[in-house]
């Protein structure tokens, strides 16, 4: 693998995979009243638009970094739902 | 310009300044305990690297997005590292 492209996972991963931790502290502690509903909304919204981006220009990796960050918002926006 | 283009515009834009409402919040109410620590420094170094990578291939929009970011995260992260 050439050194961008290790770059490029590295920077897809972190930004991924950084959504689980608030998750499982939303789960955990069921509390969410310092996150941001306007944020978790525009996350939620603008990872859907980037499935349907990855989608139409197939791109693999866009398409399955935003498909595992979805989950992991929508965890965390429903808990903000359920829990303000 | 072509459709898919507007619909990458549509998410970078709302993922980037997702994490504006965010950093207001935290400013307003000097609360940050619901948010998770490992998130936002994860995010913050994930920003970075995508900072490098964007400079690396020389590409504007995810340099010019993740700069912006950038500053918001830092935010959050500096009042979450301060109220705790």
């Amino acid at each position: 693998m050439d050194t961008n492209l290790i770059i490029g996972l590295a920077a897809a991963s972190l930004t991924t995979f950084a959504f689980l931790p608030q998750s499982i502290r939303a789960i955990r502690t069921k509390h969410t009243k310092d996150l941001s509903l306007p944020t978790l909304i525009m996350l939620e919204i603008g990872i859907v638009i980037w499935i349907i981006y990855g989608y139409l220009i197939t791109d693999i990796p866009l398409l399955a970094a935003n498909i595992i960050s979805f989950v992991f918002m929508t965890v965390t926006l429903g808990l903000k739902l359920k829990y303000g």
